[in-house]
C-alpha cells in the first residue's frame, strides 16, 4: 500500500487542477479578460453582486495549519497538502464544490483568524481541517460573524455522522435515544464537538438530547474537581450532569453507547461486558480503533462501527461534509447552525434502511450529499 | 459588449473549477484519501518533498487587494475576482498553470505581506496583481525571500513586454537599442517597472540598458529638485542622468521613445513632432490610449503600439506572465530575477519577424509561452 499510495501521488504530481470553463477564443477572450471584464467588475463594485458573476457561489477554502493530520498529529502545512487536496477532491466529486487548500505557515490561533479574514472575499466558505485541540474551538468561534460558514470539520463533520450513526444503532438495538447513556473516549476536537451535538450546546440551542452523556480523556472521567483547560471546564457544565468520577472503565459501567475519538486499543472487551445490554460500540481511532472489531462483538456489543473501510458501518466525514457545505453554498447560509447540523444527521440516517451492519451508507454512495445538502438548504432557508 | 459579459458571467458564475485529475473508484479514494494519503504526508515531513507529490509544483496564488483594478481604481476584491478569474483562465490555458485567485479584504502593506507568508506552503510562485502603488514596490520587496517567486506582474510583466516591444521596435526603425532616449509617461506600478527594467535596477544588476531615461508625472518631469516620495526619489537615482526639468512635452524634445502607461489622451501630435526621427509611440493607457494611433501616425510616429486589441501591436500582459511563471516553476526558482526578465523579453521579441505593424505576437499565439518558459528556466538554472 504505501509504494501504491506514492507512486500514484508522484505521478499525478496534484490530485486536483484549476480548469477553465470557457474555450479561449478572441471573442471570448475580450470577454473575460480586458476589456470586457471591467464591465463585470464595475457591476459587482455598485451592485454588491460577487455571488452572481464569479466563482464565489461555488467555492471553498480548506484551511489548516498542519498541527493535526489525520492520526500524524503535527506534521505542518507541506505535508497536511496531500490530505487537503483529497479532501478538495471528494468536494468535487459528491458536490460539486470547487475547494481550494490553504495549508498555512502559521501555528497561532490569531493569526490564522486574521489570515482566515483577509482571504475570505473570494469564498461562500470555509471548512477549517487538521487544527489541533484546544485552538480549532477559538478560531472557529472568532469567525462565526465572518459573513460565510466556518465550520471546522474534525468536529462537527464527525459528530454529524456519528449522530447520524447513533440514531440508526438506537433503532436497530430497539433503545430509545433520549434515554440513551453516552460515554465519550476523547476530549479533543471531535470528542467535543460529539459532546455538543449530543447534548445540544452551541452557537445556538435546538435540541435533540441524550440522557446522559459522560467525556473522558487520558485521566478518566472529566468532572468538576478536576483542574481543567478552558474547554474542558466547559465540557465540564454540559456533560456528566450527575457528576461521575473515576475511569474510562468506571464511566462505561451500564452505559448504552461508546463512542471512541481516542487512540488504539484503549477498550477492553471486559469494559464493554460491564455496559448495558446491547451495547454500542463506535471505535473510531484511526488508523487502529479502540478495540479490534471482532473483539468488540466477541464481548457482547450489537453492534459496531470503525473509521476504516475494511470493516462494516464506517464513521466517514465524507458521508456528511460535502452535503453539508453544498446546503450552507445553496442556501447562502452566513454560518451553520445545530439546526443544520442535526438536519444533517437526521437525512444522513435515512438514506439507509439500517440493520446491524449497516448503519450508516457507503460513503461512494452518491445520493447520500444530496440528500444531507437538502436538509441544510431546507433548515438555512427557515 | 457591457450585457455580452455579464451574461456571460452570470451564466458561467466562475469562470474557473476545482476539477480531480482521477476518477474516483474505492481503490482510488483508499489511495488519494485516508489510509493511503498518510504515506504520502509521512513522506513529505520526513523528506521535504512536498514538489514531488502535491500541486505545489504547478500551483500559483494571483493576490491582489483590489486597489487598482483595470481602469477602475480601488474597487475592493469582491469586484477584482473576475478579472483575476480571468487571469487564472489564460494561466492554464496558455501554460497550463493552475492559478488561484485569492482576493484580500485587507489594503494594508503589512497585512498583505503577512497573508502571503502564511499562504504560501501550496504555491509554486505569487503573482501580485492590481495592487496600488507604491504599496505594490514594500510588498514585492519584503516578499522576496519567501523561498518562491513573488512577481507583481502589473509592474515586470509589463515592463517585460514593453522591452521585448522596444527591441523590435529598434529594430525595425534602424535605430540602435543602447541609444535610445526614452521618456515614460506614468510613475506608478508600470512606469517605476519599466524604467527599472530599461536602466537594469533591480533586485540584481544584469545589464541591458538604454542611454537615457526620463519618468514624467502629473507634475512633469521626476527630478531632484521636486519633493518626491520614496519610490519616486529612487526613481531619480536611476533616470534623468542630465537632471532635466520641466513638462512631459519638454521630457519628448528629442527623444526616441515615449512609454505612456499614464492615462488617456496625454499626448498630442505636436509633442511627438519634437521627437526625434522615427519616433517610436507606446500609448499603452488602458482604455483610452494616450493618443489615438491614427493621430500618432499623423504625426510622424513611425512605430505605434497600444494596450488595446483592436489596433497592431497590442502590448498586454498575457504575452509574458504565463511564460514566465511557467519558466519558474519549470526551475524551481526562488525568485525572479532581472535576468530572468530580460531572457523572457529577449525570447518574445524573437518569436516573430517583426515590421512596423507587427512588434509584437498575437496574444493567441500559443508559440509564445513555451519560448518565454524557455527562456526563463534557462537563465534561472544558470
Amino acid at each position: 500500500m504505501t509504494g501504491e499510495a506514492l507512486d500514484l501521488h508522484r505521478k499525478l504530481n496534484g490530485k486536483i487542477e484549476v480548469r477553465s470553463k470557457i474555450a479561449l477564443t478572441p471573442d471570448v477572450l475580450a470577454l473575460v479578460y480586458t476589456p470586457g471584464v471591467a464591465d463585470v467588475s464595475r457591476h459587482i463594485a455598485e451592485h454588491n453582486s460577487v455571488r452572481d458573476y464569479t466563482m464565489k457561489r461555488n467555492a471553498v477554502a480548506i484551511v489548516t495549519d498542519g498541527s493535526a493530520v489525520l492520526g500524524l498529529g503535527n506534521i505542518g502545512p507541506e505535508a497536511a497538502l496531500p490530505v487537503m487536496e483529497g479532501k478538495a477532491l471528494l468536494f468535487k466529486e459528491f458536490a460539486n464544490i470547487d475547494a481550494f487548500p490553504l495549508c498555512l505557515a502559521t501555528q497561532d490561533a490569531q493569526e490564522i483568524i486574521t489570515t482566515v479574514r483577509h482571504i475570505a472575499p473570494v469564498f461562500g466558505g470555509i471548512n477549517l481541517e487538521d487544527i489541533a485541540a484546544p485552538r480549532c474551538f477559538a478560531i472557529e468561534e472568532a469567525l462565526q460573524d465572518l459573513g460565510i460558514p466556518v465550520m471546522h470539520d474534525d468536529q462537527h463533520g464527525t459528530a454529524v455522522v456519528v449522530l447520524a450513526a447513533l440514531l440508526n444503532a438506537a433503532r436497530v438495538t430497539g433503545k430509545r435515544f433520549h434515554t440513551l447513556r453516552v460515554v465519550v473516549s476523547g476530549a479533543g476536537a471531535a470528542g467535543t464537538a460529539v459532546a455538543r451535538l449530543l447534548t445540544c450546546s452551541g452557537y445556538d440551542q435546538t435540541c435533540m438530547p441524550v440522557s446522559d452523556i459522560v467525556v473522558c480523556d487520558r485521566q478518566g472521567i472529566i468532572h468538576q474537581g478536576r483542574e481543567l483547560p478552558l474547554h474542558k471546564q466547559q465540557l465540564c457544565t454540559i456533560t456528566n450532569r450527575s457528576n461521575r468520577t473515576g475511569t474510562l472503565a468506571d464511566a462505561l459501567e451500564g452505559a448504552d453507547v461508546f463512542v471512541g475519538v481516542s487512540s488504539g486499543g484503549l477498550l477492553t472487551e471486559d469494559m464493554i461486558r460491564r455496559m448495558n445490554d446491547n451495547p454500542i460500540v463506535f471505535a473510531l481511532a484511526n488508523p487502529t480503533p479502540e478495540i479490534a472489531p471482532d473483539e468488540a462483538a466477541h464481548a457482547g456489543a450489537a453492534i459496531v462501527a470503525t473509521g476504516r473501510s475494511d470493516y462494516p458501518n464506517q464513521v466517514n466525514n465524507a458521508l456528511a461534509f460535502p452535503g453539508i457545505f453544498r446546503g450552507l453554498l445553496d442556501a447562502e447560509a452566513p454560518r451553520v447552525t445545530n439546526r443544520m447540523k442535526l438536519a444533517a444527521a437526521q437525512a444522513l440516517s435515512r438514506t439507509i434502511d439500517p440493520d446491524e451492519n449497516h448503519i450508516l451508507p457507503s460513503v461512494l454512495d452518491k445520493n447520500v450529499t444530496r440528500s444531507v445538502a437538502d436538509a441544510v438548504r431546507k433548515a438555512a432557508e427557515k
